[in-house]
Order: structure tokens, then sequence, then C-alpha cells
């Protein structure tokens, strides 16, 4: 038995805190426990005893008989400890911690909430909350509302966890007033044992749970939520909705890629890596959640409609088709399937736009049409309720079609059931025939653009990355030998010496610290070259003036290193570095933090304006797979330059991935870098040909 | 009296074609304007006679008495021609002709179609349809339900006019199923005489409409709907559903402005002229106009938000700061003031979060206090319904608030109405207090934006063009002794004459027709210079290689010349041109196309991979005022660059706009020019250093 299947599937239930008085938690709970029928004992307590909804009172946990698996206890804050204590005694698994008066006011609170957790880790048993709702589960063996809320519980294939207990109630009211059935929920408030992702994977194991929804608003432990997460997500759909971006105290940011690193993007890697959907509008999320709870997720991108009013149809193609999705005409067969059996009015073309007057029949026949056409891979039938038109007949087709199909069928009715029974019992037809109503045209091809999210996410076969030969051990002797500044940054001849340990191509160079030194490294070189200004405190050496592009002979160099000495007269320590011109097709930049506690986020992006102006680049987290740098160059909106465009050429993608892969790596053996920049990596399309031309590394500081 | 006044208010109606059958449309009709209480009489005209739903049938239209303006015409499309004489010899002013097989069923239908279009012309009786719904009015004096659907009518603000049957339906239901009051209604089919522009125009003069919903699948007539809906717009909102953007057949498009245009271009430019706000969403296109119904126009960007839930105020904070809107902290007074009223448990940040507990009082003093603040143009207030809450109190808090302000107010109700009816009241009190209630978070932050978007569109000064002076004679001249190639195209020499005559900074040039006309050219210029070969056939030079830059001397001009020679050696006609090396910050491309109907659109952009890759381009509909040029300056994702950026230069803003409008003024002025290219202006941050390099022209090919 799971260990939660304590909280879930209890035997029997006490609630310590148990009320008399309507409207107080501790009288809900017990209603709500009554009025839906748990499958076993409830039992209230109270030190003053009584009678509570017709059953006897224990006066305390320590008196109640049976198998007691589950206790709510909604007692004040600093009464909790010994109550829990209690609990622990009796033989409870899992208790619900409704009170509140924990670390959500505070230190004091936080302090009170430590107290509670080493109960927990001292006797085994295990802590919901605190300052939570509850859990339900509509389950008919079980019937367990063990929550205070009103919403309304019905059987289903959705399953809710929500760490914000306002943004659950929205979740669960729209699943109620939708009749749309949910199979559990839980709202477990400030979380301080059983975690989030240890319920999603509970979930993940029901198998009459088809979708699970998710409000998160921070990751208490990224690396726990990535190891539980990831394996449901790649079986069935984890729908999120994460909000509360809190600004991150004024960090001080110094990398490229920190910078563009916005407070969102370890978000998103994070659940990208776990291949869960990711939403920004709750209306979307419980509309695509409702889709998922009884239609299968679609085979591929490609949509069939019919319509009986032409105007909605258009909105879902325009929608569709921005979205991505593939709207292909009928087959041949469909088409003279349809010829035979349609009025000669009708639009064979997709959508299949039936005239107002359409049969159900009529609607059948189309139906068994797209259903069965190899080009769609999920159908929408859109209807108006014209009052000439037996609207049953629409929905007896769409039960029958509904029944023979395992292709994703969703629904738009266009009317008002309130003004007529038969629409009313039209739409609920359908509805309990498990293909969703939507009443906005949009709304189905918003649905059908995120399941096909979802259909892409779970099949993208995860590659493994290359195997690399690196020098691992040389680069720890020269991290920590290394001699960081101030700012935890390395000097750039360290920097180049873990890069080629790890196999990056690094561009030649030449290092001098006066004009003698130039020359012979000039020679040794060979023009044209680069003359590039190095010192502890010059971050941004061409804002600073400090490098020069093109110079083609001895006396250009003189020049360039004149100019520049004046120009760099009060920086302390300079010294002077010598590259030889690459003839790069592209700038590019790859760079990587970490972000605490998440791990490596490595990202790629295009040099110059794409990265300056455009902010153009793509993150995700390490380690990544070959499927992953492949994503990140797709990713960028500038992806053509890459593969050539009019006429240029383009740069050798292999060598761009391989050196993606290896800062991947570096960053995931060297826990001490905190960040990596690789800027400019001159892309080249010869082989052999792509160079890093400049570098940045910064240690953790704690280091 | 206005025209349509005989639609919208008749004094009496006939229905021409109306039957005793349940459920067919000349029965429909007769009923709903009968459920209203329509003002006047309504006369059933059918030639059977006898009674229906109670009146006494007249055989003929020329029977009815007393005053009647209206007809409905619901007869076969046959015999609606001679039905539409009897009516106009009854004198009625306006005929709705419901029937169908017109234009829609193709050349047959058309035809007749033009017919019944010549009676209204010959007897100034004007026709609404065919193949259409009809219209309704709300007004209690007279009460219009003049239409054969089901859709509740209430009396409010908003007004509808819709070309799609289908659309206009949703639309419809939606505002009904939410309770949210309609002016007037129109949906007109085939509108075959009276325009939906002539409709905005009526529904703009009318008071107690606040709102305009329009749902368009084409534009009859573009200049009509610019004359007619632009004046609406800038005092009332418009919000349109422009939808079927239908592929225009294959035009075969040469210039880069015209491939860059997508056919929704001319939608967006047309209705960003006319100040109208376009949406692709249906649902929120309701939802904003449920706004506009009851609220005012926020007077700035800035929202304030209470709440007694975090989670769905975060929700609601994200979404407005992502859409560019304000959350500005509170004001010190309101703070103070707030401090001391709300308990110390409530954050008196923005949003105000005031716990779960929060009492109605406690919502009054926060609303009090957000709506006297001077940081907030629009306040949110969210709640959820606790069980343990005087909801109705809170409900009574913000309708006492509502009254008192003129500020944007919406709500976000997170309840289940259904559960209680406590609730369902408390919802129902603050709708009716005019302060729409919203149920998902983020449709709040959705409407403020549009409504911010509306204000930011009727606010904008349109400050005029500046006054060009230009040889519009001049240019008329080169026009119309120009030799067009077989595409229109005009050779390059004319191109450069027109544009001078329009005072565009050409670059200077010469041109040669061998190599001893190119030295002495060079000679003329100066080096360093650029070649680029010209002919009939060569549209795209640099592709084949008839460009060559950066040429610094007469041995590089040989060479460049005779490898250029070797390569076009199949190319006729060609003639060789000479400019100088630009020093040029910025490579920019003008273009303009006309759009057939519409008028010259004018386009924007940065060139090379800004253009050819990311398609960064801005478009505007002419003629252009100063606003329109500033926009467009700003309207590119790389403005950055025009400005300067990392110690990069800016350009001359004002030589940009002032070719920008130029190129507007010649499109306007010269209706034969279809196409027309700059590219690359080289614009530069000297004065008078921005000069056009290369220029294509095509005029309209049945000159």
């Amino acid at each position: 038995m799971a260990q939660l299947d304590a909280l879930f599937r209890p035997r029997g239930i006490a609630v310590v805190g148990a009320s008399a008085r309507p409207l107080t938690i501790g009288n809900r709970i017990i209603r709500n426990l009554l009025r839906y029928g748990f499958s076993g004992p409830v039992h209230p307590v109270n030190p003053r005893g009584g009678e509570i909804a017709g059953l006897p009172v224990f006066r305390s946990i320590l008196d109640v008989p049976g198998d007691i698996d589950l206790a709510h206890v909604i007692v004040r804050a600093d009464l909790v400890a010994s109550t829990l204590e209690d609990c622990a005694a009796r033989g409870i698994k899992v208790v619900i911690v409704n009170s509140s008066g924990f670390k959500e006011i505070g230190p004091r609170g936080a302090e009170m909430e430590q107290r509670i957790v080493e109960i927990a880790r001292r006797t085994g048993m295990r802590l919901f909350g605190p300052n939570c709702q509850g859990v339900m589960n509509s389950d008919p063996r079980v019937n367990l509302y063990s929550n205070f809320t009103f919403a309304k519980m019905t059987p289903g294939h959705v399953s809710v966890v929500a760490q914000g207990g306002g943004v659950a109630e929205v979740i669960n009211n729209y699943f109620g007033m939708n009749g749309i059935g949910q199979r559990m929920y839980a709202s477990n408030g400030n979380a301080c044992d059983i975690s989030i992702p240890e319920i999603i994977e509970y979930y993940g194991e029901d198998d009459e749970t088809h979708v699970i929804v998710l409000h998160l608003e921070s990751f208490a432990d990224p690396g726990e939520f990535l190891a539980r997460v990831a394996p449901v997500a790649a079986r069935k759909p984890v729908l999120a909705l994460k909000s509360g971006t809190t600004p991150e105290g004024a960090r001080a940011v110094s990398s490229h890629t920190g910078g563009l690193m916005e407070q969102d993007t370890t978000t998103d890697v994070l659940l990208d890596k776990c291949g869960v959907l990711r939403f920004s509008s709750l209306s979307e999320l419980c509309q695509v959640a409702r889709a998922f709870a009884t239609q299968p997720v679609p085979a591929g991108n490609g949509v069939g409609m019919v319509t009986n009013a032409g105007s909605p149809a258009i909105i879902v193609t325009d929608e569709l088709v921005k979205a991505g999705m593939k709207v292909p005409p009928l087959s041949r067969e469909s088409r003279d399937f349809l010829q035979e059996k349609l009025q000669s009015m009708a639009s064979l073309a997709n959508p299949i736009d039936m005239m107002a007057t359409a049969s159900g029949q009529e609607f059948g026949w189309s139906l068994e049409a797209l259903l069965g056409d190899p080009c769609m891979d999920a159908v929408v039938v859109c209807f108006m309720t014209p009052f000439f038109v037996d609207t049953l007949a629409i929905a007896r087709a769409i039960e029958e079609q509904a029944r023979n199909s395992n292709k994703t069928l969703l629904a738009v009715a266009m009317t008002n059931p309130d003004e007529k029974p038969e629409w009313r019992e039209t739409i609920d037809r359908v509805n309990a025939a498990g293909v969703p109503v939507f009443y906005f045209p949009e709304s189905a091809a918003q649905v059908l653009f995120h399941m096909d999210r979802f259909r892409r996410l779970r099949d993208r076969r995860n590659e493994p990355a290359p195997r690399l030969d690196v020098d691992a051990q040389g680069a720890r002797g020269i991290i920590a030998s290394s001699h960081p500044g101030p700012d935890g940054f390395l000097p750039p001849a360290e920097v180049a010496d873990i890069l080629r340990s790890y196999g990056i191509p690094m561009v030649s160079e030449s290092r001098a610290s006066d004009w003698n030194g130039l020359q012979r490294a000039a020679l040794e070189i060979g023009f044209p070259v680069v003359l590039k200004a190095e010192a502890a405190d010059l971050l941004h050496k061409t804002d600073a003036g400090g490098v020069a592009l093109g110079i083609a002979d001895m006396d250009q160099l003189k020049e360039a290193h004149q100019d520049m000495a004046r120009r760099l007269r009060g920086v302390e320590g300079v010294r002077w570095l010598l590259q030889p011109s690459l003839e790069a097709t592209l700038e590019i930049i790859v760079g990587a933090s970490r972000s605490p506690g998440v791990g490596p986020i490595v990202m790629f992006g295009l040099g110059g304006i794409h990265v300056e102006v455009l902010k153009d680049v793509v993150f995700k987290l390490a380690p990544l797979s070959a499927t992953d740098t492949r994503e990140m160059l797709d990713g960028v909106k500038a992806r053509a330059l890459l593969h050539g465009v009019r006429g240029k050429p383009g740069v050798d993608l292999a060598a761009l991935r391989d050196i993606i892969h290896r800062v991947s790596l570096l960053m995931e053996e060297n826990p001490s870098i905190q960040e990596l920049d690789l800027n400019p990596v001159m892309a080249s399309n010869k082989p052999g040909g792509t160079k890093v031309v400049d570098a940045r590394l910064r240690l953790v500081r704690e280091k």
C-alpha cells in the first residue's frame, strides 16, 4: 500500500477540533464527509464532547476506536504540536493540519512549523499542510471530501494539486460549474512535509487520473520536482500554472547569460525538462484539462471540421493555422462518400460547411467521413441550434460516432441552453458522451493546439548526448589552483585552459605585456590579427575601447597598441592579447548560469544585435540531450541564418552543438562554476573553423 | 429623422410571407415582435389570409393600413422583386429581405440581387439583407425584436453589427446568457444596400450605445468604411473581429513590400487607421465589450487591486505587467489611511491582500483608498466567497464605491453561484451596479489591457504631416512619358527622376554603357565607388552578382567590371551604374504597395536580415500623419538600433520620417504607381547623409 493511500483512501477519519457551530472549518469538514458518503467512519474529537451532525464526539483522539488512518487537526497553532503527539500515539498515519499561524505569518510561525515537522520525522507520521484546505477523492469506493470548501465533487478523470488555496478554488469551481468530473484534489498550503511532487507521483499511479492540473507558486525542491514529475509527465499530461515570480532581490548579474535569464526562465526550463505544459491563462488550462480528461491525445496535427454555420468555423480555421496546426483537404474517399450523401449545397472542403438545415444524419455522415479520414488526427464538430432542426438528432449522431472512434473529438455548440430544454439536453448528451462542448469557436482551436503541444513533448525522442572526450581531472586541477578576482572571475588564461581541457575550440592566441612581446607574438601568429586588452577590471572590453579588429600589418598594430594604451591609461595591470583575424560567417553566443537549487541553465543565441537588441536566445536546463541541442539551434528566431540565407552560406551546426554539449558537461561536472560566457563564438562553415574568441568564467563566490 | 430610424425605430411593421406554422421564419418574427412588446402595430401579410398569433392576416401589403415604415419579406427568392415593387408602392421605407437564394448561391442569385438593388435605387426604398436575420432595438420606447432568432434581448449599452449570422449568434447568446444588456443589433447578410459602415454610423449617433461590436468577413467598400467608421471610433470604442482572410488568388508579387504584406495586413492597417480595436478571440472581444458597456475608459494605465485571496491577484498582476500595464505602489496617503483601518495582517502593497476573513467594510475602505489614489486609473476587486464571510456586505461596499467613482472598476468573483443563493445575489448585485464580474482572474487583466489600447488609439493626437515641397507636375510628366517594361517596372533612371521630383534624396550616380564611359564616371564621382549592373531582366541585382561594393581604385574597377560582364553575359541590354561608397550606419527599407480599393500601404523596416529573415517591418495606410511615421519608427522590434546602441551611433530619424512622408505623398498623388521599393536606404547620423541607394517602381498594369 502506497504511503499516500492513508491520505486519499483512509479507512477512517478523526476530526480533531470538530465543532457544532455551522460555518466553522471543524463543522464543514464533518458535513462534507457525511454529505458525500465517505466509505469509512468519521469521528469528531473535541474536549467538550457532545454530538455533532448526529455523531458522538470523543474527548481525545486517544479515545477514538477502530482503524483510523487520517486525522484533521483544526486547533490553535500553539496547540497543534501536542495534538500531533497524541495522533502519533494513536497510530494515525497522516494528519491534515488545517490550522494556520505557521510559516505564513513570519519567523515565529516558521519555528512552530519546524517543531511539527520534527514530530513527523521522529514518529513517521506524515503531515499535510499546515494552513491548508485538505483533499478529495471522488472514487466511489472512497467518496472522500476531506476539505472545508463548498465546491462540488463529481467523479471524473482530472486530478488537481494546488499550492494556492485561491487558485485551487477557481479551478475546482470551474470544474464543478461545468459538470466536469474530478478524480482527486489536494491543496496543501505550506506543504511542510508531504510535497506537491509526491502527490503528483501518486496521481501518476492512478489509472483513473487522465490529466493532472498543477498550481505552483514556488519550487520547494526543484530536484525532487524533476525526479518525481518527469516520469509522470512522460505518461500523462501534467498542466501547470506557475504564478508569483517574486523579484529575487538585487542579485548582481554581470554575465550576458545571467542578464538575459529572466526570473521566469528557471521555471520554463524546469517545466520543459519535465515535459510539463505551462499555461499563463487559468481559463485555457481548465479547458485543456477538460479535453484531456475524456479524449485521447491526437496522433498528429491534422484537424477536420464539420459545421452548420460558416463564420464560426472560419474562426477555428484561422486560429488553428496561426498556431501551426494543419487543416488538410478531405481525402478522395471522404469526398466521394459525402458527395453522394450530403445536399448539393454543402461545401466539401475542410471545414465541411453543411448549411443551417443539416440534419443529425448529415452530421453523422460527415463525422464518419472525417473520423475515418487518414489525414485527420482530430475532429471538431461545430453547430448552432437552429429552431427548425432536431438538435437531439445531432447529439445522437455525435454520441454514435464518438463511440466508434479513437480519434480526438471536440464540439463547439453556439447556443444558449437556457432558452430551450432540448438545447440543454443536446449539450448535456454530447458532454456525457465524453466529447467536451465549448461555447466559443476559438476554444476548440486553442485546446487542440495544447493537446498537440503535449503530444510533441511526450514523443520527443530524447536522444542521449554524445559521449565526449574531456580532461575532467585537468579542469578540476586548474579550478582548484585558480586565481579568481574579487567577483569570482578567473583570469582569461585560466579560463582558456579550462575550456581547452573540455575540448572547447579556442582561437589560438598569444599574450604579451609590452610592445616587444607583442611584436614577437604578431610574427608568430601572422597577420591579419586582432588586438585585445585584458585586465581584471575590464569586463566589457569592446565598450571600453579595448578591442581592435582586422590589423593588417606591423604599422597598424603599433598604432592600435598606442591608441589603446592611451585609452586605458587609468586601468591597472593591462596585458595584451593577440588572436588571428577569423573569417567567420556568424557570431554566436553560448553561455551557462547556475540557478540555485535547479542546476546549470545553458543558453544559445546569435551574437551582436540578436542578443543585444532582440534578445533572441534559447535556454535549456542541463544535462542536455542531443535532442535538446537540436531544439536550441531550432529555437532562435533567426535560425535561417544558421542554415544560410540568400546566397550566404550557413555554419557548421554539428560544431556548435558540440560546443553546447561540452559547456553543459563542464557545468555539470564542476559545481563551483557559477557563470560562463563564450562570446563571441565565431561560427564558420568550414570543418574545424568554428572557434571561441572570448570567454568569461566566474566561480561561485562561497568557493 | 435619420434614414435608418425607419429600420431601428419603425412606427409599424408588416411581415410579408407571415406563417401560422410554428418554427418558420415568418412565424418566429411575429412572435418575437409580440413577445418583446413592439411599440407599434404588427401586420402579417399572406395571400391565404386568416389569423396568426391573434392578428388578422392581410392578403397583400397594399391592403395594410396605417403608418408602416418597415416590412419583412420572407417569400421565395424569385417572388421578392415583385413583392418589393408592392412595398415601394405602399410607401414602405425599409425592407428586411430575410429570403435567401441570392448572391450567396452563385451567378444566378447575384443577378436577382442586382435586380432588387435596382428597385431600391429607383424607388428610394432601402433594403436590409437579403439572406439575413434582421435587427433589434431594446430601447423601451421601441422594443423592436425584428429577427427570427431565440437570443434574449435585455436593454443595455452594447450595439452589435455582424456580417456572419453564426458569429452574430455567438455574440448575441453570450450577452444573453451573461445578462449583459444590448442596445441594438443587426445582422445584414449579403448587405446589398444598407451597409455595415452605415449602421455603425447610426450606432455612433445613439447616446445609449457605449460600445459597438463588429463582425466582418470582407470589406465591401474600404473607402466608405474609413469615412464612416473613423469618426465614430474617435468617440466610442468599436471592437472588431475580422475573420475569413480568403487567399487572393495567385497574384504575382515581385516587390519586397508586396511580398511582405500578408493578406491580413490590409485589414490591420485599415482598422488601425479607423481607430478600431481588432480581436482574434471572440471570447476576449465579448468580455471587453461588457466592460466598455458600463465602465468609463481608464485615464491611464495604472491599476490598483484589492483581494481576499493572494494567488489569483498574483495572476492578474503577472498578466497586467506582461501586457505593459503598471501596478504602482499605493500612495503615502492610501497607506496611512489603510494602516489605520485594516487588520494588521493585511498587506498594504498593490495588490492589497486582506486575508480571507476580510469584511465588507474592509473591502469598502480599500476600494475607497484605491479609487481615490492618484496613481490608479483603474481598480480590480478580486474576491472569493468564504463561507464565514458576509459576501453581500462585499457587494454593498462595491456598489457604494462604484456610485461615487468615475474610475474604471472591474470585479473578479471566484465562486460557484449555484452553490449558494447568497453568492448568486452577490454577483448579480455587483453586475447590476455596472461593475462587470469576471470569473477567471486573467480576464480582468486582459480587459484592462484592451481598454487601455482603446485609450491610446483614441488619444493619439494625429499631428498633421509636414507640408512637403514637391514637383508633382514634374513627376506626372515623367510617369506619362515613361517606358515601363512588360511587368510595369520603370527603367532605373526614370525611377530616380520621379523620386528626385518628390525630394527623396538619391545617392549621386552616373551611368555608362561601356568601359570608357565607366572610367569617365569614376573620375567624376571619385573613389571609393560601388558598381552595379542594370537591365530590364535584372530584378534582384545582388543575387545575380550584379553589385560590387567598396571599389578603391581604377584597377579594382576594371577587374570588377570584367567579372560582372562575364557573369551577366546572357543578360540583354546591360548598363553600368556607379555610385559613391556610402559610410552608412544602418540599412533601411521603405516601400509602398497599393491595395485594391483601400489605397497605398506604406512600409518601413530595417534592411538586411531584419527584413529578409526576421520580417521586422511596419505597415500603415496612407495618407500618413506625423504621428503615423513616429509610430512606424517606434514599431520595429529592432528600434534600439535606430537610436544607437552600445557605442554605435543612431541615425537621423527626421530624415527617415521625411522620406516616408514623401513616399506616402508620391503614392497618394500618383494612382498609377502600383509598388515602390527604396531598398536600401542608407541611413546616416550626419545631417544630409541619408540617401536612397536603390529603388524600384512598378506602374499599375492597366495603365
